[in-house]
């Protein structure tokens, strides 16, 4: 820092492609500072460290930072600074961030911010010289072609939609598109890989031409099936590091969009080219599921219903036959899905939280730091599958034993009365997830209690367990929702040292009829509820529901015993049919 | 235009204060096309003149401008390109605009679009010297004081509030604000006018520095008691037209708020001064009402109910004796408003909509052009007063006789228990309108109907009847909802031909004591109904609504008769308690 005239130096838990879960060559931040939560980021100055991370985890780098200088700062605290405020107020000159870990567009407002208080930001990478030794070098894992069949559509009927909206906006055909996002390019090309923990993406940079698209990964990923597969679909191959070399080679209008590509791809664009930001369209086209895509959904549904009965049945009947805790729940729900057909891996790590652990909504036991679950209170069960077919996420908050105390019950109702209102909703195109959020939390609010997580996440197909754009928050979101984007739909309450209520389905868009009784032309939408597993009936508390809830109940657990039953064994279809009994 | 070297001229129909209502000095739209609707913009071109305007005047532009060489732009319609896009499309060279009838936001984004196609602006006022004769001057009417009994807050406590927040802002005290818009002076200063029709305002500039604040104002509008009122309070006094040199002669920080003040002001900000958008916070402590302005507002809804309950009880017994129209109805609730304490006008234009007339949202009868109305059907009444103590807006819709239609109960009971879902709606702090509006909408879409405008507005004490910033739409606001607002609550259902429904209440922010389930620390805020009149009740379909709702209307209904009888005779008493009989 002294050598390149920096006054701090900048450290956050980012990657190049703005992913959610990282490869861990990228885990930079948990390198210097000894912190392994998944979200902070680490300010050096001459002398003194600082790690901001939120409130999730204060008590895990409490612990880890401990024997360290470097201070934690409480990020959700109302009175703690933000990093540019804290930098704007100690430090003066210049501040040193590696462009690779910033979006163009947090580049631009850390800039702005910090050029107020007259301080300058410098690109360099500081930590690459000196974390030579036992950085995990960039998976080497081969990339694989990702079927048609289960895909819907092919690249070059992508390629073409992509570059027609293209054309809208550069009619010349002058024009290149930066893709950095992993799903985005695995969406593009129909590839898969296994380089990132539940997400089954290829690190890789992509730039979309009128007359060609290039690929930037490394050769390594490449066995002779991938590359046929690539060259047979007219895509030029380039390693991985010759995105800056090509970028610098583009002229034209150089499209970007700012709050995903990484600030050192923007600083390659030759002055001699137009860059311009744009909202990625292959981010917009890739939420709208189409129908085979939907389809394979639906089969994958079934499939993990029959491993969740599987598991809810042996949690039942064969559990507590010798002590449990919530990581062997875990492992034996990740047993039961592998047994399934067209399981590749888990799509984020199970949260099984026993009683008060419930309530804390990032909970991850792990085998030295677990509880040992007894056939009594609350257990919540947040988990999810990557099958070639489709990607799963649900959620199910069951009693295990004992007498329900009346709060309980009142707490499971007024979340239950939430995600059937969300899922039951009709609405004219155009609506925002942001109008429907209210509608999972009305019962709730009635009852002075909220939560502070979204009612719902976007979901890919065979990707992402979370994707944008779409999502059902508070948040000021612009965007509608579309027919085949597919959101989570998981109202929760929380009670700090007692339980934890989540109950989480997956919905997909999908057109509804107009009325007879319709006054507009407006377009209809409705949720298709695609998750199959009960909902535990015995922590219902029926004077709070209506007869129309309780049909919709007895109509779902209909489909689930009629989609779901064929897949099981006769014991456990017995099961299923006790658990789905008609109220 | 030609002098000027200008390929095209804008007459937008606005006033230098980002008015609403307008006084008819600035008619300027109205003036050039003869097109007399609120709302539309005049493009001419060196051989062309088109006017834009929405589909609520298509009917009204179209008869207007028939003998006209005006062509009439429906900008509603998806196919009808903004009229920068159309300049950038049809024009080259520049692009004149009077930049007083521009706000800084939408001059800097006309500026950048038409910059795209190599388009300049320049400002310049060319109806002024073509407008000499018959127009109207800017109203001459006194000014006078609002007395601290209705406003609840002195002038020196508000100016001391708004020093404070831009103090936070410009902490050496060198700084400016310009305050144009004319409800944000009224407030600012405590002083109302009678220079816009329905809007009890002064039409006047004004800058507030840390040592002194001045208004613009024409001396012919102060007689003594205003001139000492506002000397009394330190307010220097300048000519209206003197604005400008002022801000010539402003140093330090000036700031405005892009979305409301001129672009001729902002261009008046010396380059040695530092200009520095800045969203109003006279808008936003406006909004949160005090306790007094709270309870001038309950106190002037009795006195309106009062009016109403004896405008229906009119209505039932004696209007239908002799032939009567909308515009009679319209001038009898008038006459029982203004017989009513404390009564100045009416806050809008009352919208007397008979059976299809009422399913034209912005329906206004004139006495050349409207209904006659019979003892049958359904009849849409949305109406308002601006009584000294407070500001009312109220629409019931009423049958009026005959069989009604099961459609219309139908329609009838959703709009009711959207409007009552939203009035008894409890939500944590932070939220905002956009969240809360599918409440009010749920039923209606469960049946495939909506509405496009607006579910709530915000409300003025005896100010603009629409208030920003609070309201409650399906737009991204990023606004929320904040002790003190009022909002309206008037979800609709309109049928062409048919019928429309709106039932309107205004609604407080009030706090919400937290509950003993609650899980958090969150703060909690309900609404109070202020609206004090009953529903009809026949226009009910009792299978559609839960005991809950019904007990809502019950319990409002004891309330409007406690509340409002004690004002009536014992004869419309009688009435009243008909009306509000227990169901």
């Amino acid at each position: 820092m002294r050598e390149q005239g920096l006054a701090a130096y900048i450290i956050p838990g980012n990657d190049p492609h703005a992913s959610e879960y990282m490869a861990a060559h990228w885990f930079e931040m948990q390198w210097i500072s000894g912190f392994n939560g998944e979200t902070g980021t680490v300010v050096v100055t001459l002398d003194q460290a600082f790690l901001w991370t939120d409130s999730r985890y204060y008590l895990q780098a409490g612990i880890e930072l401990k024997d360290s200088t470097i201070e934690l700062m409480r990020e959700s605290d109302l009175d703690c600074p933000s990093i540019t405020d804290w930098l704007c107020a100690h430090v003066q000159g210049f501040v040193g961030v590696n462009p690779e870990m910033f979006s163009v567009n947090t580049f631009k407002d850390w800039k702005n911010q910090l050029s107020e208080a007259g301080i300058g930001m410098k690109s360099l990478d500081l930590i690459k010289p000196l974390w030579t030794e036992g950085r995990p070098a960039i998976p080497q894992d081969k990339l694989y072609p990702y079927s048609e069949d289960y895909a819907g559509e092919s690249v070059q009927s992508k390629l073409t939609r992509i570059r027609e909206i293209l054309k809208v906006k550069c009619p010349n055909g002058q024009y290149a598109l930066l893709v950095s996002a992993l799903d985005e390019i695995a969406w593009l090309f129909n590839i898969r890989g296994y380089d990132v923990e539940f997400n089954p993406v290829v690190i890789s940079y992509a730039v979309l031409e009128a007359d060609r698209c290039t690929l930037f990964v490394n050769e390594s990923k490449l066995d002779s099936a991938g590359r046929n597969y690539l060259e047979f679909n007219d895509i030029t191959i380039q390693p991985y590091e010759a995105v800056f070399d090509y970028i610098r080679g583009l002229r034209g209008t150089v499209l970007y969009d700012g709050a995903r590509v990484n600030e050192a791809l923007f600083e390659a664009i030759s002055p001699e080219a137009k860059a311009q930001h744009l909202p990625s369209p292959v981010i917009a086209e890739k939420a709208k599921k189409n129908a085979v895509e939907l389809e394979g959904e639906r089969i994958a549904m079934r499939r993990d219903a029959a491993a969740l009965t599987r598991f809810f049945h042996w949690l039942e009947e064969e559990a507590f036959l010798q002590p449990v805790t919530e990581c062997d729940l875990m492992d034996k729900l990740h047993s039961f899905r592998a047994m399934q057909e067209n399981f590749v891996e888990e799509s984020f790590g199970t949260i099984a939280g026993y009683r008060g652990n419930g309530a804390i909504v990032h909970y991850a036991a792990t085998p030295d730091k677990c509880a040992e679950v007894k056939p009594e209170g609350m257990l919540l069960l947040d988990s999810g599958g990557q099958y070639l077919d489709g990607t799963t996420d649900i959620t199910r908050t069951v009693w295990l034993g004992g007498d329900i105390p009346a709060q309980a019950k009142r707490d499971y109702t007024y979340v239950l009365k939430g995600h059937i209102a969300l899922a039951t909703v009709r609405f004219p195109r155009g609506t925002r997830g942001n109008q429907l959020d209210a509608l999972a939390k009305q019962f709730m609010w009635e009852a002075g209690i909220t939560y502070g997580h979204g009612t719902g996440h976007g979901v890919g197909h065979f990707l992402g367990c979370h994707e944008a754009p779409q999502n059902v928050r508070t948040d000021n979101n612009p965007t509608p929702l579309e027919l085949g984007h597919i959101i989570s739909d998981e109202p929760g309450i929380y009670r700090t040292g007692e339980w934890g209520i989540r109950t989480e389905n997956l919905l997909a868009v999908i057109p509804a009829p107009a009325t007879e009784a319709a006054t507009t032309n407006d377009e209809w939408y409705a949720f298709e509820t695609l998750t199959l597993c009960f909902y535990d009936t015995s922590l219902i508390d029926f004077s709070l529901m209506t007869p129309a809830e309780i049909a919709w109940l007895n109509a779902y657990h209909q489909r689930v015993y009629d989609e779901v039953s064929p897949l099981l064994s006769a014991d456990d279809a017995a099961y299923l049919a006790k658990k789905c009994t008609k109220l």
